[in-house]
């Protein structure tokens, strides 16, 4: 990600539900669609007890563009109703950053 | 977590070296030392492919008083030499946040 903050990070912690029900394929097509999006910078996940996913953003105009995509809105309807026993979303300001190493 | 935005995010997203090297043993011993800071809100961690921890706290102040505190430098430095092959930190201003269901 070449972008220099300041910039947007959307932190997204989660309890899931037992059981997939859709919801694998789901996060792989959301993921998918959210690259195509503008001002869409990157993305990281990762899950153990809790899952943590952030996706970093150009603007807070380009996340609500991003919260209100109509795909993307079924999807959070799926995820209240079957997939999310809690989740926590944060929108942050990423005001610096440091890097060490090769990725 | 009681706090309400505005508040500060640490992300700090990893990719480990192989092998543990003593690294889950100061992994526990970081996250209670951290607890004890003044000015700590919360901390949320998660593994897959890579890693993703974020802590919580009330001040940029905070954050720099932990990040000098001397047994985190110590681990800082073990970190670059033993368990990290990258790493990313991003300090965050949390501006606002949403919340679902019962964690």
């Amino acid at each position: 990600m070449k972008k220099q903050p300041p910039y947007y990070a959307v932190i997204f912690t989660t309890v899931r539900k037992e059981g997939d029900h859709g919801y694998d394929e789901m996060a792989v097509k959301m993921e998918a669609l959210a690259e195509k999006q503008p001002g869409f910078l990157g993305f990281e996940t990762a899950r153990s007890e809790i899952g943590i996913s952030v996706s970093y953003w150009k603007s807070l105009e380009a996340i609500k563009q991003w919260k209100n995509n109509s795909e993307h809105l079924l999807a959070q309807k799926k995820g209240k109703e079957m997939w999310y026993q809690w989740y926590k979303l944060r929108i942050c300001l990423v005001e610096r950053e440091y890097e060490f190493g090769q990725y």
